[in-house]
């Protein structure tokens, strides 16, 4: 058993970690950090956790309530995590950070995107990118680890090998992700309102997407050169699920078996993606309240083009059940424990 | 470890069946009949359990294939698994049927408001009703299981008890319930079109539904003496779960102690009964995906009336949940084996 | 060609009044009232209007601006017109109040129920309760008009005729009714995020919901004798609509016929008012974006009770367009102009 | 006042065209012709039109009831209105079909593409495709008009200028569309189940949607060379809309303002197309139930693209807004008679 603390813990992202961490075998909950709600039960503000959960929200005091745990959980929007995690790291206990802060090796790429100073420089060099079948070693050794995005997590686990194994050309990629609307967190604004997202679909943030540069940054390690992307978001009338479809140009020629090969070697092996018959496509619903990534592809030879389907659930994928995923591989317990549940459909 | 079958496995039932009993520490699944589906895998008509489920649906022979199995499940609309039921009743093996079938002690009522004849009536005295928290001796022991239907689970629950104890008027019980539109099944019609669904709330077989002579049914046994309810359903849009309003004439003057009592008395120590404080309500995303039943309950001294609301999911607590909670109690399996996981939030 | 203007014009009743008057054939907009957006394109604030509405927002002056019209739409909160309407009502204009400010007649139920002081009672005892097919004669004499909640113009049309007309019990009236999430604004908040309403349906403020004294206020006048409801508001997944459905202990034992006889003598010319055939119910998609309410009706023998449903679009019927069917009375215009539309399916 | 007809009237665009064509002053609706409903009242398949619509359905007999209108609307699936057509033409009467039986010039792409023979051959070359604001006056002269398809129409209206005036590359077009259920019509399948569609994001006929053709065609018109377009469509979790995202390689190095001058040319003065200002984008709910385009685009320059977004009302601008349209311009009336209310919103 380890104990863990999580920070913002009453975010979408912090609830869903609070959900899978409070059936982990391995994993006792010692607070749940929360400015909104503290000396708040839980289970009040999120009903759905009681009996499950019996804990009182707390704001804590980090010098005191990081002493008592063996991995913080921050759940935090950017900018808000850095002292909590500059603070553990100091104390030589491990973290899983699930803000923006310490993805971008670059920090002057955080800073333009971000728009706001970087408050933890000194911890971004051994911050190791969370994608679990991609870095589990890495992940496994690591201190901070800076876990992926929603939309990243979707796009790079099906480009990542493609590009590693030189398949697919690098200069064409094209991304055009739906999310459902819990992606944009449990504040309340115009944007994630019922009536303004209900019977509607809209992009957003066309081509300046923040997630943007995190994903350029893997793809360019993934290719061995810089590349760039064309990634337009979309506000989807749905809670749950990122479906992520990638256009590129089959200017390599390569074929359905030589695309198939590539993932077989690369995720055979691994429970938590799924890859699809040919002309069987993803789809959020089948990948609901889980921590799968589906994935499927065409190669359509009327237009010399590649097109790839992944869905995730963005806040476990995309999020809460990946840093479960990490917390795993860095205590060495099961890669699915506590992430063994099925898709919930209908 | 037991052996399960699942007749009508590709309903949406049969695969919340399917789901439930595929993480079932002491269950083999070892066919999922289907009909429509016959020699297709599971997991492309519900694509959420690949890699949970690998099987292919098949068409059973109840002649040969009931043969291997300790327990069936028949999870088929009402009429349509009589022959299995009586057939494995003969062969002295236990079956849970989730049809309204063997719900109804009176043949009579059944035929009447059933509109068919009944082909097993020499079953029907057997059977047991599968009201896991009310009636758990006679499930245990009993062979033939008729599992609720989902409308009356969530008004049972809430009900039964304080009948029993005598403190509300049996004369005036109004339930107004809205239920998810997952509860008309699979089959399309025109009624569980998305197009006609989506954006529209309407309440149907006002006064008439079928699900009203099994409620009665129960509640005249909990009150000791005859008695008729007002039972209008509606359809939500929603793909899961029940909220059942209960309005009653608080005659007898029961204070909220006194029914706050009689609740603690039954369902204490229950833990798929969660009872709400004062003015907190049940809402359906609360119990979303699990077999909780949350009630809560306001004495309204303006109006002396009683208004007791509940919330289930109709395809956990509402059928296959708490089909497999009477598996449990049939084979001494801890309660809450295989349903432990927390509701989906959000 | 009248002059009107619209203060709240932002909200979502203001839109509606908005989009309904772009349309009306003897209405000229003067001007857009708007704290939030002032000076801002209104089409940017609701980017359907654009080419309808071509507008900027204003944050109206009250001595300038309320000279140039004829009549004024306030479309706030309760608590924020009393100012506007007081001052416009001393200039000798009109003025349809869309607040709960001026329906009731008694200060102190209001200062009770609102936990706010009334700043313009002077201005009460002049008002007159805008339900347009039953006070149509007051309403075309009026100088200020308290325009109904849309919860009670789903309840009220329904049950005064029959009040008035004696036919059913006035000490048993349930009423459980279930609103679109436009019914609680574009206030952003916890409660009308979409991923905390969507797959999610709860009862609120049960038996206290503030719409309670403005029904019993008009079933009182009805009745001739004071009486009390019984009232369950709900919020449903949806966008738009409410639906109510009334219970009633049919001790006088109505027959269907009679009840058809009392609606037909007091809708049977109306137009927005739509009886339907003995067996078909509303649904809030068949009134969708209309400023129709529709009713039917049924006497359970089983249970002696009656039973109404109706269904009206909350932010037509139950607000704008009852608005503007006011305003069409007050000026001589025809009862439908600028409502003439037919609802939309799906 | 002219009289039409309409085949098909009970289908999702049938009603659209029935609800339409009720509120035009110009029309008068002969018959509501449907094999599925004849002799019910229109008004018991719609509800929402009760009061609208007083009519049955008929089936109608091609030999006489085509005799009195003077024109004919085929809201039937491709295959089924061909005897129809093939009749009235005959008779010399107008008629306007929404399948998409005449759209292509090339029978063999037609009977290839959609596995049917075609049965009225004859009348092809004869047929306009009316895509309103693109051939005005070959539709005011038309004796037979192939109405486009939904998909079509939201990427035709942003491209068609752009080749047309050679400011874009032919190349690289590809289309990533979002459509709501309604578009998979009302008859019932699994596809269009409310739990299979709700909180589900899927791409389905990925590189092989039968809309392919039809596209490619009208851009080949307007590129004056033949050209491949990449299009993926989806069924997004709401009943209207459709939203299409264009991505194409900027290798003209196109500016906005060049853009931009194309689309004022061909639509500055079309009162049915909206230019959104740079920066906004288009959203279904914005065009919802009208007969709008909206369209806006941005030039990427850090990644060389050029993303165009547009949105219309699938039913609507998509379906029965542009058939309305096209019989105002065949007819000579005001080209947005019954089609001037705006969106609904929210």
């Amino acid at each position: 058993m380890i104990k863990v603390g999580i920070i913002g813990s009453t975010g979408y992202v912090g609830a869903e970690l609070t959900r899978l961490l409070s059936h982990h075998s391995e994993v006792e909950i010692m607070f749940l950090d929360s400015r909104s709600y503290a000396s708040m039960e839980y289970s009040r503000v999120y009903p759905s956790l009681r009996g499950s959960v019996e804990k009182e929200c707390t704001s804590i005091n980090l010098d005191e309530d990081l002493e008592n745990i063996d991995v913080l959980f921050c759940a935090l929007p950017h900018g808000l995590s850095q002292a909590a995690v500059k603070k553990i790291v100091e104390k030589g206990k491990k973290v899983i950070d699930l803000s923006a802060d310490f993805r971008l090796k670059d920090v002057d790429v955080y800073e333009s995107w971000y728009g706001v100073k970087h408050e933890a420089r000194d911890q971004l060099s051994g911050a190791v990118y969370g994608l679990s079948e991609i870095y589990p070693e890495e992940i496994a050794k690591a201190q901070l680890i800076a876990n992926p995005g929603c939309y990243p997590t979707s796009i790079l686990l099906p480009l990542y090998p493609l590009l590693k194994e030189d398949v697919i050309d690098t200069d064409s990629i094209i991304i055009d992700a739906k999310s459902g609307v819990s992606g944009a967190g449990r504040a309340p604004s115009d944007t994630n309102l019922y009536p303004q997202c209900n019977e509607n679909i809209k992009a957003y943030s066309i081509g300046s997407h923040r997630h943007t540069p995190e994903i350029e940054q893997e793809l360019t390690i993934a290719a061995g050169k810089e590349l760039k992307i064309q990634f337009t978001p979309h506000l989807t009338p749905m809670t749950r699920g990122i479906l992520s479809v990638i256009y590129i140009s089959n200017k390599k020629g390569t074929t359905y078996q030589q695309m198939k090969d590539v993932y077989e070697k690369y995720y055979g092996d691994q429970k938590f993606i799924r890859l699809l018959e040919e002309n069987e496509y993803p789809q959020t619903k089948a990948v609901y309240a889980s921590n799968y990534c589906d994935i499927s592809f065409k190669i359509d030879d009327r237009t010399q083009n590649i097109i790839i389907v992944s869905a995730i659930d963005n806040l476990v994928k995309g999020a809460a059940g990946q840093a479960v995923q990490n917390m795993n591989l860095m205590f060495g317990f099961n890669t699915d424990e506590g992430l063994q549940h099925a898709p919930i459909w209908p």
